[in-house]
This record gives structure tokens, sequence and C-alpha cells, in this order.
């Protein structure tokens, strides 16, 4: 068996929103309602988009590229108790990539316009995934220490925590 | 502004499932109902995964080790027309990321008992973090080229078209 040491994985364009620094910044896109971004991609990736504007809402995958060293157990920006990193969504994590689906209003040429933005000004995506309701809806039965502070989402922001 | 040429991960652990190669594996979680997997956390992670039994659903991020070069427009498994592959989930992507939201049913040490698995046995995992509605799931409006193939999903499988 090939053992993986490194994986290595190349910047496909740039994120550019209105968050300038961590401290602020949305925590999630159900928070992040409206908020416009584009995402610039690299000129050898542009044929990957062909058919993507068919689609209202996309999911990115990124690189947190502010976030510190890995974390193991945190305090989340919605709970006053300490987690499992694996147990939250914090960017503190062993590899730091950060997931959210956004709203797609429209591609020109390598330019994508997209609404509900939570990431940091001048992130590198690493991947734009088509989402699909019978692929990725589940009904969840149990959501854990979440439960009982999902109140706080649209009053958290980010206060810079988990920065280098 | 710091350049990334190059993005390094290292899988926190390894992904066991019955599919013990790419062809006839199921093309998603949800056509993949009942189906048992195990996940071993390497042993410098296993602290981060405290808290998470708490959760029904989990999504994962891992490696595509079998996939090959990548390829931008590709045919995927649910039409015979050919799209970009940012508007597809085959694996040949840029960046081979995978992406399954899995059932949770019980972590014992360093052993996720999961249902659901889309995955090939001996799979690198990348990433897990908690599924929560709230913040997981939408109204997609549009869902382009798959709309109309979307009763294809259960009976498509994996042919090895994507492998290396």
């Amino acid at each position: 068996m090939k053992i993986y040491n490194e994986i290595i994985y190349k910047p496909i364009g740039i994120i550019n929103s209105p968050f300038k620094e961590a401290k602020g910044t949305p925590i999630q896109p159900t928070a992040a309602k409206g908020v416009d971004g584009e995402i610039t991609i690299f000129n050898d990736y542009i044929e990957g988009l062909t058919d993507l504007e068919g689609f209202s809402n996309i999911i990115l995958l990124y690189h947190f590229h502010l976030s510190g060293k890995a974390l193991l157990k945190i305090k989340p920006f919605m709970d006053d108790r300490t987690h499992g990193i694996f147990a939250t969504r914090a960017p503190s994590r062993p590899n730091p990539i950060g997931f959210s689906i956004v709203r797609l209003v429209n591609i020109c040429n390598n330019k994508l316009h997209i609404k509900d933005i939570d990431i940091i000004d001048g992130t590198f995506l690493l991947d734009i995934k088509p989402f699909i309701p019978e692929f990725d809806i589940r009904e969840a039965k149990k959501t854990g220490w979440i439960k009982n502070n999902i109140h706080k989402l649209t009053n958290s922001k980010d206060d810079g925590r988990f920065l280098k």
C-alpha cells in the first residue's frame, strides 16, 4: 500500500469578500445572507466551470490560510464549553479545510458572483462542487452540543481566536 | 501576500469499507443506505473526537487516492453528456477531495462505526465535521443537468472510468 505522509493540493482560484480580517466575519453562510463575494478561477481551470451556472447553490472547499496551529480541543464561537475539533466547524483543524455552501448568482468568464459568503478576503479555493439536495440533505436526529446553542448563530462572529 | 503554490495536508485516519475496488462502488451515500464502514483515526488526532458522538450525521472529507489525472470535462456516471468537472461530483478533480455525509453509529476509542458509506476501502481521511441542518441544508432552486437524471442515482455505480 502506498503510504501518504503528505497530500499536496494547489489552489484553483481565489475568493474575494468584504471581510478583510477574521474579526467580525460571519461564522456560517446561513448567518451571512445576501453578502456578496467574487471568486476568480485561475486560467488553467476555467474549462471545468462548464455547466456550473445551471446550479443555484455550490459547495466551496477552501484553505483556512489564517488559522493557527491545529488544536484538538477548542472553545467554538457558539459555546462556552470546550469540544473536540472534529465536533466543531472551527478553522484550527489538523487539515484546515473550509466548507461553505453559497448561492451562485452568475458566472462571467473566470469570475463567479456568489452570495451568502462567510469567507475571509484572499482565501484560496481548492474545489467547487454542485449542491444537490438528493445527495446532500439529511434528516439529522442528533446535533450534539450545538442543539441548545443554535440560537446564537446569527449573533456569533469570528473574534480572531483561531488566528496564527 | 503569501503565494500558495502547494497546500500540504496529512491523513488523519483511514476508511475501511466493503468496496475493494472502484468498479461497483455506489456513487453517493444516498445510494448506499445501510452499508457499514469503519474509520480508524490515527493516534495523534483521537482527542479531536471528543463530543462527536452526539451527532447522528457527519461530513467526511477524504482523498480520492485512486483517481487518475485531473480532467476538466468529463462524462459523469449519471449522464451521457459531457460537463465541466466542477459541475459534477466525479473524482478526477484538480484537487481530488471527496465529500460524503454518512451516519455515525458509534465511536469506540479511535474507531468510528459509520453507515451509508460510498467510499473505497483504504481511502485516507482528511477531516470530519459535524452535519448541522441549520448550517448545511439549502433549498436549491436550480440543479442543472442533474435535474432530469436524478432517477439514475440508485442504479448508477462506479465503473472505473476515472481510475489512474
